[in-house]
């Protein structure tokens, strides 16, 4: 049973209250729409989950969370924002005993980390931890980028069964295709605005952030390459790279959020210290979101 | 009564045994060291420090450690680096209970961060806690860089009391210093590569890395400064410069930590997931060292 | 009739012999070599023709001996790396009295180029230009990017027909090809690891300095697409793929160089003050196309 | 005799007409203008004199022009942007028989350039130049830095005398002097801001922008710190720093011009295709230099 299905798994946004508790009744709904829209699986707590902006107990309550809502046997991709090694492991316990399938672990983020270290780390963290780990490669925000050797290598680790990359840089995801091919192991993208580029290369399918307010969109295009349509592939593929750039404002997810409140699913705010869209950014936004029919 | 003492104060490194658990003994060898070479304060669990490495309950481990071998009255300002608001807002207090005298602290280091957030999230802090803060500089880790205009902003606030600056950009500091000109507030450079161009400029100091090695370098740089025997300054300075340069090899802070070992005051491992020098390394090191009379 | 071909055009390597003079025979076989290979258009004194590393005679000489060996009707594209406008404009009269049909124009590299200045520059290049314009988009080497909005005003001048873009950046790529759609303009790709991508996009084809080496490759590609045969395309692109990344090696573009030396083609010396691979790195590369069966 | 004089040398504008002619009328005001305020050399048709916009003609009639206005004896030290490598040569002679008395020579700035072949370069050139060479080390226009032990190897010889380090970065400057100590080899800094603690590190003066317009306040610093007059020098550097802070703005030396323009001496025209600053920058740069007192 491999930990990550093909097709689309949302990013989940992490709905909020205005004093940033999370909003368990917005996340049964968001959770819903997605399901409805066609996601294979959902990956709470990474980038536009804020993952690295809540504490550990709020990210554990938002995986058991999505759990409970999520239809049986869907994965849940857990993101996990590593600092020390001693408490990644003690928190992937905690999201495997919480209905976690697998976690989306993004390198420690403050110092630069050497290839050898990076498989060190992974290799000593899928040893001990009792679902498998996907590798995080979003240097925007990590400043780590696993070389695609490294992914080669960890990729040859049975508890490290795939990777989300987020690089936006279409040869890396080519040169981790090439790197990993023939092993039991998942290159999903990040970056929804060439996915079905990443497909045609190879690719697995995608998480993304886009499927909490377009979820049909990159389900859609999974389905068409499966299906060898192409142009409708490419059609759905042009529509999303509009909702995608016209929700590229503010801090990450700002835009998301506020395009899910504009869709009545749950409130703007954002985890601290982080705030919204300012007013004339959000009217704008949903100027254009409008004017795109979503 | 300032948190922060003209002169220079050192970024402590954290003994660590082979295990990656604090060495007691070492600390204290390390502290008693640092002392005897003329620092006026101590910061633990800094960047030098690894904080970022070790979990909470160790960095707190450290500080009380730290507090109990110092001189009564130095200051201890403690490394906190930022993930959670409200995470963050309970390790002030644990670090305040446990004898810190301010926290220096990094910005949270994922995403990025408006002017605005910036400014928001250190008065939240600042009115929060117990214990004054300083100002982390330093984008080469945390992506962040305090505009001239945040740092003025913030050191308005009576709880937030300096900045250290590890930029290494001369320009920066001095718009720091003309910004919080007439202000409390201290201007401390993490880059003593600059030392004297940064005292001359109108900086208060140093934090600096290099004191767990040679303390009574920078410390000697200040005073010299402080007395107008700029030639004597200059020549600490040039020594300065030719023993950061050759620790500069590894993943910090693996050069000092091998240092250190040589010199015999702890054991050169650092926190996982890094590792230390290779042996290369190590003996290279050594050897520049030992034409250095270090 | 618009100045630049649909398909695959030759970013033409320039022969130089050991003194780094023209090699007018190598460079005739080389002609020859690409016509064979199926390429519908010449691009040289480019990057890949270090155009920025010759004197303008001998760019102009380049462009003369092209336009006499290429079939009767194939496009010419000359490279000008722009530095004093008054010069530029000079050459442009130069290469149209020597045989181009457009010219691809990198902007001006030293210092850096506000978007006005970039429409207001091309469009008085283009006011007085004889010959069509390209621009050229490589910001590795001009530090310039025009923005999307800069080449749709562009795009709407009748004397400037379309761009060559080498940022490696995909959706960058589409936002060109969004930008211009509609307009009589080219969106031509530099990066032919992601031809199959860009011409999906709604891109019209390449400048490809492996057409140098395996011009069946990208011009195969550029059929296989439009024929609708997307499995062949994808095979040849999985192919030049692994040729780019074999010919990444040293200063631009000496691993080509050495490659088609290798070929028989031409001497491996490039414009001073660049030298080519050095024996290990040489011996790698032949040993890396053989085993691809270059 | 060595080229270049201790003390602060002009990086001087090139005053333009309206239609981007040179302004022979104002260059001589301004030639008298710096030389008044106490420069020691002239150094024309480098960054700030916009020589990588001009063309060659243009940039030998500078330099010829600046020969006659500037006292006999006087070095001049003209900018040469290099390209081609036979074209440099030629321009080095025609610089020669027009009066530079050294060449400021910028590395060819469009591909990266290795250390070994910068070594080449340089030594090629010096070994065929009639007058003595100036490294030019400003990687935010060419994106070549000189390595510190490059320009080791370079001071060595005899015909290559001194580098204008505009990297604005410290620890690069102090390695350059300590990599060149011992060696008849001026050290001089382009950045102004920086000028006492280069002067203190070892430096030997400066080619400045700032020069143009308040001569005086580089020029005294320079003899403020030979004559051990710490506090003049430091109050005349934060003084400069005010002034080149409010002339940053604008496309590179548009805010110089302008200051200039206002202060009576020539039009604020820059070459094109770069255009001045718009009303709205140069009303805020004049209130800010009346505001200084300049």
């Amino acid at each position: 049973m491999t930990s990550l299905p093909v097709g689309a798994t949302v990013a989940l946004a992490t709905p909020l209250d205005e004093n940033g508790a999370l909003d368990h009744t917005a996340l049964a709904k968001l959770v819903a729409r997605v399901v409805e829209g066609g996601v294979v699986g959902i990956s709470p707590t990474g980038s536009t989950g804020e993952g690295p902006r809540l504490d550990r107990d709020t990210r554990v309550a938002v995986t058991r969370a999505v759990r409970e809502q999520a239809p049986t046997g869907m994965p849940v991709v857990s993101g996990v924002p590593l600092t020390s090694v001693s408490e990644g492991l003690r928190e992937l316990d905690l999201l495997a005993e919480n209905g976690a399938t697998a976690a989306l672990v993004a390198p420690p983020y403050y110092y630069p980390l050497t290839d050898a270290d990076a498989v060190g780390l992974y290799e000593h963290l899928a040893d001990r931890s009792s679902i498998p780990l996907v590798l995080y490669n979003i240097p925007v925000f990590t400043k780590v980028r696993f070389a695609p050797d490294v992914v080669r290598r960890l990729a040859a680790h049975p508890n490290v069964t795939g990777i989300k990359d987020s690089s936006r840089d279409m040869e890396y995801f080519q040169q981790v295709v090439a790197a990993t091919e023939g092993a039991d192991f998942a290159v999903l993208t990040g970056s929804d605005t060439m996915l079905v580029a990443s497909l045609l290369s190879g690719g697995h399918g995608t998480i993304a952030a886009s499927a909490n307010l377009v979820p049909e969109l990159s389900a859609g295009i999974c389905c068409y390459i499966a299906a060898g349509e192409l142009d409708q592939a490419l059609a759905a593929q042009r529509r999303l790279q509009d909702v995608i750039h016209a929700c590229r404002g503010g801090t990450p997810p700002a835009a998301w959020k506020a395009a899910l409140h504009h869709a009545g699913v749950c409130e703007p705010y954002l985890a601290p210290p982080a705030t919204g869209l300012g007013d004339a950014e959000y009217r704008t936004l949903m100027e254009t979101l409008e004017s795109l029919g979503v």
